[in-house]
């Protein structure tokens, strides 16, 4: 039997937070934000919701790709987003897909993508469905005859593998875990490990260039790609192998973030790592995060490409159970599948000692957040029946600016979780990954809501800070993609003629406008 | 007094080979060509060259921006390609620039692009003009009223520097001696050199996706670059400076390789290196270049990053006279301007012995073939009037493919001067640049040609080769762009669809279709 997957929050039916995992959440919610666990109901179930009739029919030809099957339709309504899952516990599906398409391979996707665009049909690509930023729900306005979400869940193998050029052909459906599975006999791996990782897919990742396990060096997916296979409308987009070209701009950096705009990312040819045989570990402790950075800008300004070089703020380690909010903490990390790291570890110890980093002795500090990391995505199904707004955003900014940046987004956080919800509520900081530079910030909020306005006191605390970060100079997002929540402060970054030649060039692959209408276009 | 540059080959008027180059090169030629020097003309002189009037005149407004000077109508009628070269010395400037725009800024490049919009008139982008693909040559058939080549040299400056981010801002007209002098006194350095960098530029780099001095890693000038401003005839394109950024598409990843087709780049912001501080470098020879690419795909592969990798086989090994043609060498280095490297060396040493490489005592070989591949631009105003063809061409492809690519491309290329001449000459192979999923590899041909057919000659070899490495999976160009030489195979490689994107976009950002036409797009 295999299991289901949730339709309303992370993960498979039955799968959720330990006991203890739940008892520091809540003793979290109660110490932390001021508010004791309200009246909280179920999560929905299947039988609660009525879904509008779909308003499309599958042609004949289709009939075995889509299907109306509810589940499918609940299943493919939201990604897992904070508003998205307040709406779902409201029972609100009223973008739900009328049809869910399920090609066995890619004719079949090319199929679907030619009935859509001559019926004028939107068509929504759904990997894993992890979108934060609401990229898969199929709120696509009435100028479209329906809506269709193309999961690619049959599309889940690893066809080839190189082993001399250390690639390997992969259907884009696949999931991180069987990625993995299926490499580990050829003694390779992906090594990048999105939070999201159990469940998405690599074809999200490229589509939304992820941000994956190596801190720094090769941060995003983009790097790992050797080639990519696309079905647009207009026909199949398939890049050539090769190790490196300066064959004109790069046709694969186009598709990269694409978000399903574009067309539908079937394959690639993805570059493989070693799987690791030596390790090294450090943690390091700051009196404050602007303390941490100056050790991390060090390292990585001196070309020792450490796997890891993250930080957590005193916030969110205290947050996170790792200390008493004393510290700010600095993981430092190396890994090689061919050489010992020990030479490379000294020297970046070195480097974070010279600028005031206090050794620990054990390794647990890291350890233990790096669990709570992982299932964090289990939380929000607890948080929001609770009344409990819970969010993160991310950016990056240059190191010149790091300092002005963090002090107006971080304040400008905080002061809308008091105008919106009228409590402090906490905000954490961490480093995710780390270039030369500059980092990639990763911000965390919390605050009790209004149980009757969650959604529109999200609103404001997301508006403000994304304009803070706008204004300020970051990036709108620095891994999570742009989707359908962060459009106006994308407009606003990306230079305006670019938005309109990615316009132009979505008008020759999908003439008919149909592939995930409102991301990224216009 | 500012030196002139030759307008019909490499570098200032005056400067050229070494008496003892000379030697070298014209034994060379003698022994290993088989033909003795043949009659030589005098290089052309501007007081011999009867240019076509302007076909257009410049407007009022723009008179003092736009130049009919023979001189300068000269200098940027070409590149530095083979058929260039043999067309100068044949006094053939039939599709010299009818003028010569010198910009002192980006005003007055917006209004260049304004007024060849309106009348029609190409406008070819020029940096230091040094191409080998037929970048910069007003070829641009009868469509236009006429054609403008827009010298870039005014935009020379090194505007800004971050030391926190180690970035600068740099105007595009820059040349790299002008980037490191400028640099030098913050301690930084580009540490991009590519053969050309003495008279090619900044912009020039980036619109052509240079490669340059890293044998891994960071070997495109891509990866170098925080952020771009561009004029394009619809307005000004520029990107923010991020560290990094998965908010969409990469609007710097369009214009990188755009070769003038898209805009006219006039700044950017760049990442910066430290200046080395510690340094390693090895030799090793191997029987033969399959025999060393093993032990170069292992170095590439163990995540060592050297800043130089290279081989060069026994055939460009004798040709220039670093050795007896008996071994194909491999250059080892590290640098770094942080750390001492021995530990990187001493691994990678370890790799390149166990792959059977036999490290040399001396260092001299390395440097020796340094000092001849810098040098190697001007030997072709001896070359071309002695009637010998000589040029190079390059690629990239993944190791599971390097043996059988590299058999029928050389086999093809050798079968190609012989078909041509009717003398077998000369080919040698270099890797430039390596990357964990396959080298980028450099090939080099002579052989006495025909004066009276020399360029019908190279267009059989040229075509020959070309054939060959599509055929074999490889892309025509890894760092020489694509011109107006490499369109033919550039069409074959992209996937279709990219074209019709690209083209697209170019609709946007030039309307009238005039920013370097006949490159790229369609």
């Amino acid at each position: 039997m295999t299991r289901r997957l949730k339709f309303y929050g992370w993960g498979f039916e039955g799968d959720g937070l330990s006991e203890p995992e739940r008892d520091h959440l809540f003793r979290f919610v109660a110490e932390k934000l001021g508010a004791g666990p309200r009246p909280s109901g179920p999560p929905p179930q299947e039988s609660e919701i009525v879904l509008r009739a779909p308003r499309v029919a599958p042609p004949a030809a289709l009939a075995g790709v889509l299907t109306a099957e509810p589940y499918e339709r609940l299943l493919h309504t939201y990604g897992k987003s904070f508003p998205e899952t307040v709406r779902a516990f409201a029972r609100d599906f009223a973008n739900a897909p009328d049809l869910v398409a399920v090609p066995a391979n890619e004719s079949e996707i090319a199929a679907v993508l030619d009935w859509a665009s001559s019926a004028k049909v939107a068509v929504i690509p759904f990997g894993g469905g992890s979108s934060v930023v609401g990229g898969v729900e199929p709120a696509v306005g009435d100028s479209y005859s329906g809506a269709v979400s193309l999961d690619l869940r049959a599309l889940n193998r690893v066809i080839e593998v190189d082993p001399a050029s250390r690639a390997a052909r992969i259907q884009a459906g696949i999931r991180g875990p069987a990625i993995e599975a299926a490499l580990k006999p050829h003694g390779f791996a992906i090594r990048h490990y999105p939070q999201s990782f159990e469940h998405s897919t690599l074809g999200g990742w490229i589509a939304t260039r992820s941000g994956g396990h190596f801190a720094t060096l090769t941060t995003h997916i983009d790097d790992f790609v050797e080639s990519l296979r696309t079905v647009t409308p207009a026909g199949i987009l398939e890049s050539r192998r090769l190790p490196g070209s300066g064959a004109g701009p790069s046709p694969d950096r186009l598709m990269m973030g694409s978000e399903g705009s574009l067309g539908v990312i079937v394959e690639a040819w993805m570059r493989l790592q070693g799987r690791p045989r030596f390790r090294a570990d450090a943690v390091f402790g700051f009196p404050d995060l602007f303390a941490a950075a100056r050790a991390v800008r060090a390292v990585a300004q001196a070309g020792l490409y450490p796997s890891n070089l993250r930080v957590i703020d005193n916030d969110e380690a205290g947050t996170y159970a790792v200390n008493a909010y004393e510290e700010s903490l600095l993981v430092l990390a190396f890994e090689s599948s061919d050489h010992p790291v020990g030479p490379w570890m000294a020297r970046a110890a070195e480097l974070v000692s010279d600028h005031g980093g206090r050794r620990h002795d054990a390794e647990d500090a890291g350890q233990r957040w790096r669990m709570a990391f992982i299932r964090m995505p289990y939380a929000r199904e607890l948080t929001v029946p609770m009344g409990v707004i819970n969010d993160t955003f991310e950016s990056a900014v240059t190191w010149d600016r790091l300092e002005a940046f963090h002090t107006v987004v971080r304040a400008a956080t905080e002061a809308a979780l008091t105008e919106a919800t009228g409590n402090a509520g906490v905000v954490s900081t961490r480093f995710t990954h780390v270039y030369p530079d500059g980092p990639a910030l990763y911000y965390t909020f919390s605050a009790p809501g209004d149980p009757a306005r969650l959604i529109e006191q999200w609103r404001h605390i997301k508006a403000s800070a994304s304009d803070a970060l706008i204004a300020a100079g970051g990036t709108i997002t620095h891994h999570h993609a742009v989707g359908r929540d962060h459009m106006p402060w994308y407009r606003e970054q990306r230079p305006a003629l670019f938005g309109a030649a990615l316009a132009a060039a979505k008008r020759a692959l999908d003439p008919a406008g149909v592939m995930n209408p409102g991301v990224l276009v216009p």
